[in-house]
């Protein structure tokens, strides 16, 4: 780990409104962004590690607000299928037998890989175990913010679900304030998962101790009857009802949503995140994200788990969720480039409650991540637009996370990749 | 170039139905695929070239049915915009100005460049000064079926419309027979931008040197009001108003098509080509893929150029159409895995009149690519599905065309790829 970081002789991508700043340096101090500028006046800071930023463009690390870190394992085991029988048949058979502490650890791991070597600095994950996912994301060198899941069905380390929220509370108390890098909190599965008493006793403890509360909700046009006891005419009048909704809710999904929902989201400074490659996968439909981002909804974007995805690479989920909304308001001005890349930087930080992160100015974190544009595939570079509608993970040459280089070259230097997969190899081998 | 060369310890993915084979050899001879087996019988062929392909996976390199190669040069020069916006304001102007013999060359090189990194084989190409792309995709080492463009405006190369088919003529002429590589073919440009004359008279063109026939059709809701002298009360009537649905007839993009066209389609034998991200990035809508492959109509895969896709990475490609499906008919069984990779594959080789090429199987054309699959983002490797939702085209390792390797290790061998790019910056300062 190293106190200082200078790049040099590199492009600069601030903030995603802001134009590119050519022939830049930039230093980082510890783990925040300290300062930059013209190469004509760079700072002389010899003992910097030196990172040479030509034909690179150095922007801030995308964020994944909505992943389940450890579902690697079942990356790939049942696609194209509908999602009561992939989700009775496939995903919760193939929980209760595999998931367990090693295999949460190990397989969130691979997806930290997968992050890191894409570009991705900081993820939003709920699963079970998430001590173990926490752990892992941690000893990956990545910012996270885990959350403990709660189900009112016996879950993988909550066998009785009366203690769900006891279980929850011993996650928030081993991890709240141990680590800059993790932001503990709570996800409670969805309205159809959990009943009104336990979403309400769920929020009341992430109110306790101040901490984000996800919620699966609005995903697919079914859920309303499934609602269990429901108190509103729709999932998110049901939360609303419930009292749920204030600006440390963040809203997973939200495909299905009428005029008088995101009137209540607005209202309520609830945060929505959409995952439209999984939306797609799983058939659940296209959200109307244009719509609420023209409303001053906060919108921001997460990959969902490996199993309904199936890739954790945020480029290319940028890249859906622009076109997407194209096809869906048959608009071409629908979304554009700096409205998703809004969505994966500064409206996720914005959301979960990490302001200091998703752009580049001083004193801001120094998540940061060079792109290595000098391919056939990002020649010419008129503009920032192409790092959606062409750009991908694999373009990534170097990640800084608070101030520690993880990748260097598309060398991944934070933990044993090689041997996180063969374990992973050998948890898979036994499906 | 080799006359011989063996693969080794691989997995063999021959067609998308087929079950893969593991630890498996491959020997091509010359320009085709000789044979294939089991490592516990590996041929003893000290003089073949030797590959190791242990931890990759060997398919049929993909086939793009439809690009504008030469426009690179516009890729992320005019993003976000209306269709007519787009057309009229940028594309068009840009055309006009900067469209020269040299542009289309580099640029088409450029985009082969990308293709051959992204696991292209073979390309369909339709532009002005369609000898110089031919050239290019040939210098290349690309297969390729370039279409010389027709239109009733002046073109690039043909300033008066009058000559557009004898312009057309002397390019068949120029290139039919004379490579292996190379099958030239007509691209009359729309209903829209040429008369039932010239659209009869390309075709009767196509069919006196059994050339393949190239049209784009059914883009935009709005093609109907365009369509010049219209003989049909849709564009795919009006197409077959004038005889121009046959078996060497391929229909690019096909979004808009009621029940009748589809059926007129069918039975005329004609292939279509969807060109999803494109559709998606212009805001023409979603095609109705689905029924048309349940309807046994032939559906292949194009990227469309790069100014409106803006990436020619068809793994990224094949994604979008089996995701795009499921959000259209919300059946997450619409349009699967193995139905996209069919589409890129054994579905364009029939397309495009190239029969021999799509499969893994002996006398086939050795037109093949290996993929990296040791990767965290392709871990576990339970099935070839992944293939479609996870990888990319930067996990293509090596790639064989017609018996000769020309991506090794991902090192661009068949040209110089740095000079292309330097060219092609100098012509982008321009704009």
């Amino acid at each position: 780990m190293s106190s200082s970081i200078l790049i040099t002789n590199t492009t600069l991508f601030t903030e995603p409104k802001a134009p590119l700043l050519h022939d830049q340096w930039l230093l980082c101090r510890n783990n925040a962004i300290h300062s930059f500028g013209p190469m004509t006046s760079v700072l002389d800071e010899a003992e910097a590690v030196q990172i040479n930023g030509q034909d690179k463009l150095l922007m801030p690390g995308l964020i994944n607000a909505h992943n389940h870190c450890a579902m690697t394992l079942f990356r790939g085991l049942a696609d194209d299928m509908e999602l009561n029988t992939w989700l009775s048949d496939y995903i919760f058979p193939a929980e209760a037998k595999h998931v367990t502490p090693e295999m949460v650890y190990e397989c969130s791991k691979l997806a930290a890989a997968e992050m890191i070597l894409s570009g991705t600095t900081c993820v939003a994950d709920g699963y079970f175990h998430e001590e173990e996912t926490a752990q892992a994301l941690f000893d990956a060198g990545m910012r996270a913010v885990p959350a403990q899941g709660v189900i009112d069905f016996p879950a993988p380390g909550v066998p009785d679900p009366a203690k769900n929220i006891a279980a929850a509370e011993q996650f928030l108390l081993k991890w709240q304030g141990r680590e800059e890098l993790i932001t503990p909190g709570i996800f409670a599965h969805s309205p159809y998962t959990c009943s009104p008493q336990t979403l309400q006793s769920a929020k009341e403890l992430a109110k306790k101790y101040n901490a984000p509360f996800f919620i699966h909700i609005a995903e697919s046009k079914q859920e309303q009857q499934l609602i269990m006891d429901p108190q509103g005419t729709s999932p998110i009048r049901h939360l609303a009802s419930l009292d749920l909704l204030d600006r440390d809710t963040i809203l997973i999904h939200c495909v299905w949503l009428d005029d008088e929902d995101m009137e209540i989201i607005k209202k309520s400074g609830a945060g929505v995140v959409v995952c439209p490659q999984s939306h797609f996968k799983l058939a659940s439909g296209i959200a109307r994200t244009t719509e609420m981002d023209r409303a001053g909804i906060p919108v921001g974007l997460g990959t969902d788990g490996s199993a309904s995805n199936n890739s954790l690479d945020l480029f290319r989920e940028m890249d859906i969720l622009a076109k997407s909304q194209k096809a869906k308001t048959l608009e071409a001005t629908a979304m554009p480039a700096h409205a998703v890349l809004t969505a994966a930087t500064v409206n996720n930080a914005q959301i979960l409650g990490l302001p200091q992160l998703g752009k580049i100015a001083p004193g801001y974190k120094a998540d940061l991540i060079l792109i290595d544009i000098q391919q056939p595939h990002l020649r010419p570079f008129y503009n920032k637009d192409l790092l959606v509608y062409s750009a991908n993970g694999a373009d990534v040459d170097t990640v800084i996370i608070n101030g520690r280089i993880v990748l260097q070259e598309r060398e991944l230097l934070s933990f044993d990749m090689a041997k996180c997969m063969e374990k992973v190899r050998n948890l898979a081998a036994q499906i």
